[in-house]
């Protein structure tokens, strides 16, 4: 037995003087803000890496999540990396709350914040809210996805995972990421297009017309293609998007059937790409439509590794915010 | 960083001789208990004005939460309630429960008592079962709503909001509270018509007389009023109810317009009040309907502080009742 | 006040060498490790007999519930049995996941693993689940219900419930347990079918000849019986079994009436029994259905003692599994 004494972080102006103070949408965040993240994660990772994954770095702290549109894993995600930390977590689902009895999103935040949480963690439909609610409240906001946005604890953690994963890494500059799929309904692909550009890396974009916006490619690094070949050609990530069902109707793409001929990644398809290249999806996956069983259960495939190192980018997201950059 | 040992009570005798053992209605605490109980608040008002707002006071104690009726805020704040203090918390939501399987509520709450927490909190849409509860277990039981008949923490966060924000506060008596709107069907009504004439203050109740029961102007410093302007004569605090949506198609009042031009507590009306009075809601609130948006967000407006005090007020209910008064 | 420090236990080796890893059915469990578990179980009931029911001996371990398949009550329990250890919770319900967006068992056990959590505490309709789960995760497995298969903690707390109970308990064998109702849909009458014939008891299955199926009267120990005076006689423990609702209406069984009359535990039944005899229910119960209200609520029934050594139970069988066998 080990007896271990519980430290708690000296409060001297800590809060007020932490730079980011929220994390809405990677473009508010810098190149030093991200490398500086990174380390901070590998620390965390090592954590997760004990058989008591638990340290009592945000003691004290409370944290809230608040979800106006469902998601599990995200929710369960954060809240591990908020536990392992030692925080409080009050969870807020919108589906039993006060707003459907017509109460405004302005209204519910304040009433929720007067409990003063030290941060919420936010999911809306609505892209912007984030935002909006750093208005309302002084406890740090992170965006945990707003709409057709950003996403960008995502887009850290597939990052992450790139650089903690890939064959030799040297470095993002030189390097290539295709996203393949509905780009233009995704904010996992935005949020990976800011953080890669911001990284130095180059971004193919692919899928059909419809869902590929012709001005996401004025951007700089940024290319769009039609064809699977074009946009792996060298890659060293492919990131295949989840295509959600209410889009496999809309009209805005041809038939699941031809879609998957198109543009699933398959072991096949990723010969095109560089030999150590990574394949990533952000879950859950639809099997055998934008990415084949088999690939997604090879070793090419870094889809647990996401959500593995989704906790450790989330606890250095939340430490980050609540006590400081170190 | 600083070191910080986790202190535990000693349970000699604590939880047996404690007086008194139960939150089920303002009638059954003396004016002695609560003003000892205001008196642990401002203790815990201190505490949650802290950075680490968490003290190890209720570490070891299980909090079960019984929702028979739902309610994310009330919830939510005793459940931050008990964690700031270091207490277990255990959900209970009925919408999930065997008594969908036909069990009976007798037997539901036994078979959760045989889990031994310390302490429920019970709301439940049928009046008297929190003091039914009482009888078929050995913890303390916390009113949080129970039908029309009580709300006793909303009425004790209510006085304390008063207490501590009304400018010069003297005291109570001399006091005058104008509670608009539903007084029928409000339990916040009853439990702040038993609160603050046992504080000594005079209470004037107004609203459509279909909504407000007669019988109440037969207790002691209690006025019933219909027209907005006499209960809101030199009154201190205003309490505007939440009109029910279900109440407002039910013939009981007349249409939403007419009523919000005859009741709705407005900035107008409240200069009929004296000039330092505070301006009251239990939430969430129908901006526009029984209060104007703009009262709402101006500064005689204490609905977050009300909200904000629901936190130390139930940190020191669930203090008194688990550990003793001091 | 006491101060106390918290103690962890050192890492060295644990998780990797301890025997039995999972708890996925009583027939992989030996007799020597049901007495050692029942040994840790009576530690464990001193702890829950204390005022502060609270042991730091799994700190820093986290245990993911995932209840694809409601109950509250068993999922209460097994909440409580970590937390009075001092574990982490991640609470993970089906309805709300993303296997309502097409996902795999596999592909979502997969995800929630990548959280690392320590253990999983497993419901699925579908027996043989959890064993599934263990090819797909390096932590320990709970079954806490599949199928028709096996329950094995309710099997553990009831034979634990008769030992800590029965009058001048003298071991297992010599003794009768009668297990009354649909046996052919009942995982607990299976679960229990295999312990209390590993510890030695005689066992006699009683219902209509639909609901009693034959191949269960070729285990050793085991008897089947259509009429309630049979079954009983000299029973030292007496199970009724919860009828389902939507068995009553399937033509398996006679009509609501004449099942009672036939099957119903009373008072008067019991006589047939030893007269030490202690009558079980798993819960939830249909008073006057399958046990008579007045014998449920009477001193030879020990349903709430049922329920309230499930925690302790659960807690030794976390502990067992995740620090070893002691």
């Amino acid at each position: 037995m080990e007896t271990v004494a519980i430290e708690i972080p000296e409060p001297t102006e800590m809060l007020n003087s932490i730079t980011p103070r929220h994390l809405l949408d990677l473009n508010d965040w810098s190149l030093a803000d991200v490398e500086t993240l990174f380390e901070t994660s590998d620390v965390m990772a090592q954590v997760m890496g004990r058989t008591i994954k638990k340290v009592p770095a945000l003691q004290g702290f409370t944290i809230g999540t608040l979800f106006f549109e469902n998601s599990t894993r995200t929710r369960i995600s954060f809240e591990r990396a908020a536990r392992a930390q030692s925080a409080d977590v009050v969870s807020f689902a919108s589906g039993n709350s006060s707003m459907s009895k017509g109460e405004s999103l302005k209204d519910t935040l304040r009433t929720i914040d007067a409990m003063q949480a030290d941060l919420y963690v936010v999911r809306h439909q609505v892209a912007g809210v984030p935002h909006q609610l750093t208005q309302w409240t002084q406890a740090s906001i992170v965006n945990a996805g707003d709409g057709r946005r950003a996403h960008p604890t995502q887009a850290l953690l597939d990052a992450y995972t790139f650089k903690t994963r890939y064959k030799d890494f040297q470095g993002f500059p030189g390097m290539k990421l295709a996203i393949v799929g509905d780009i233009a309904h995704s904010r996992v692909a935005r949020s990976n297009i800011a953080l890669w550009t911001k990284l130095g890396a180059r971004i193919a974009l692919c899928g059909p017309a419809t869902l590929v916006p012709p001005e996401f490619a004025q951007l700089p690094g940024v290319t769009r293609h039609h064809r699977l070949e074009e946009a792996l050609e060298e890659a060293s990530a492919v990131m295949a998007l989840r295509l959600q069902h209410e889009r496999m109707t809309s009209g805005l793409m041809p038939s699941i059937t031809e879609y998957a001929s198109r543009y699933q990644i398959t072991e096949d398809a990723l010969r095109l790409a560089h030999p150590n290249a990574l394949v990533f999806h952000p879950g859950p996956i639809n099997r055998d439509v934008e990415i084949s069983g088999g690939l997604a259960d090879s070793e090419r495939s870094v889809i647990e590794a996401q959500v593995a190192n989704g906790v450790p980018i989330r606890m250095a997201v939340l430490y980050t915010l609540l006590v400081g950059k170190k």
